[in-house]
């Protein structure tokens, strides 16, 4: 019989929460503000009054025997042998702190409830997320690439997530492809996110604007205000054949290229799935990425290069911890 | 009673051979001129005839029932499960070819020898000795990177050789670091290897030294003859205080760090093995590169960076595959 367990993806904006059924995938989600101002205190109580629900909703449908616990899928630096976060980006204040175990005594002080729990880096799940549900659900080895605000990742090896040593593994964002080059981020450098995270690709876009290039489709689509320019504008215009917003995206793409052939030349991994808000021009970015791909490796390397979309947008972080939760492989049973 | 194997580096200009004690190392070697003329056939009766010699001279002193196999470390990509080697760079006209059952045959027919071979990429060779006999001995994840006429690399995750899906892992000479740059190896773009490759770093010394830059001691050591200035005289003028060639290693070693700081986002491994001729410059390159380390990393990730030198020289080669065999733990009994 499958198992169900509980996804949650607690982001710096919103937390998601879900169902996710072995089989099915996401049987039913909620989503709510994550409460920043509360601190690591406050989001707990979230989290536990969110999952106590969902227990509850599931329960209903599904045999609480095949419960296999609750995933929270977080930002930052985790250790998942520990349950610990630390300084997640985007949620202040919470330093180094326990995630895990502050959610399981919270879940049985306030809602009587015990069960597995599981912490991971929020990239790494939604990588996970894709490879079990997805779009990475034939590929032995892949690295799925989050273009979003920021570029992220995650490692699939052998069907298993690749976390490193210390655990940070997969961050392509931060990977430098233009050390002498002008775009800096966090302080880095020529970092990937510095050249395509998304306020660089508006800023690319409207400096091809103000200079040479003319698209009065494009200055229609932000009507004539640049500073409303954003990626979706530039995804129509390109579609309608606008010349400079497909140029645009040929660089993005171009770019990403360089990125990914880093990652062929050292781990040797072919198949790369993309996902994130900026993902959504699709082939516009892909076509471009994968003839760059090409031109930037050996030609012994070519041999099974593929690049293909994600496919489970905002959930695939919460598949990808309730999945963690199946594979850990110790569902609860209610007769224990 | 510890075991003993035969490791073999087969290079494009000579061939290295020796007998390796499981706790001793490297007991006894030979090395001689690769017959690349000869094509696979000819160097297959190289590699046959030494072996044969050397195992001949390791049964004298140590136990025949504790032989463990026979490695070779070849470059090039390497299928090590099914022994073939395909098209090994500087040795034209081998294609793709399987050369542990070459190797195997030919010991059979000319020499009454069947023993266990195995064959791997020459860089992962050295990487791995470096692990079990060298300067990674103390580290579970490192990388080692080889600085010379090429820049290469062999990555060990857990103790072990990781080769990637394909078999190709490593190969950090080809990442690319400097997209848009001038400099081009392979037919690739601001890679590694075109920054810091032996050729280029000769290069790089000249176009200072023709420039606006005067080294009056460089210019002593080289005959006042710029062609023959070698990366020997920009060490041996650094290490006497030359300004030019500190500000030339000093570049060196700021790209490697580059490098490295890609690898540390990406694999999360913190830890760096250098060896190959040019590391002979040892801390004018080390100190740079892992000061561009910290900077070109986030502050989360700076914990536990380290950068040794290589120990074994030019024999990490054969001691890595010789260690193969003896983790392949077939150890070959005479009373079988």
């Amino acid at each position: 019989m499958p198992s169900w367990a509980i996804g949650i993806d607690l982001g710096g904006t919103n937390i998601k929460a879900a169902v996710v059924d072995e089989a099915e995938g996401v049987l039913f989600e909620e989503s709510q503000p994550t409460d920043v101002e509360g601190g690591p205190e406050g989001v707990v109580g979230q989290l536990a009054l969110l999952a106590a629900e969902l227990f509850q909703q599931g329960s209903e449908k599904l045999e609480s025997s095949t419960f296999a616990g609750i995933g929270v899928g977080a930002p930052g630096a985790v250790d998942s042998s520990k349950g610990l976060l630390s300084y997640p980006p985007n949620l202040p204040g919470w330093g180094r702190y326990p995630l895990r175990d502050a959610l399981q005594a919270r879940l049985e002080q306030s809602h009587g409830m015990s069960v597995p729990i599981l912490i991971e880096n929020d990239a790494n799940a939604a990588a996970y997320g894709e490879a079990v549900f997805g779009g990475g659900n034939s590929f032995r080895d892949f690295m799925m690439v989050t273009l979003g605000t920021g570029v992220g990742g995650g490692i699939i090896l052998d069907r298993k997530l690749y976390r490193g040593p210390n655990g940070t593994a997969g961050e392509i964002g931060f990977m430098i492809i233009d050390f002498e080059g002008d775009s800096v981020h966090a302080g880095i450098r020529g970092t990937l996110e510095s050249l395509i995270g998304k306020q660089r690709i508006v800023e690319l876009a409207c400096s091809m604007l103000q200079g040479q290039d003319s698209s009065p489709r494009l200055m229609e689509l932000c009507s004539l205000d640049l500073s409303k320019v954003s990626p979706r504008h530039m995804e129509r215009a390109a579609k309608e054949g606008d010349p400079v917003a497909l140029r645009l995206w040929q660089r993005v793409g171009s770019i990403l290229g360089v990125g990914l052939a880093n990652i062929v030349a050292l781990m040797d991994i072919r198949k790369f799935v993309i996902g994130g808000g900026i993902a959504a021009a699709g082939q516009l970015i892909f076509e471009p990425a994968l003839m760059q791909l090409h031109r930037s490796t050996l030609p012994s390397m070519h041999e099974g290069l593929e690049i293909v979309p994600a496919k489970l947008g905002n959930t695939a972080g919460v598949c990808g911890v309730a999945a963690l939760c199946f594979a850990s492989g110790h569902p609860l049973r209610s007769d224990d």
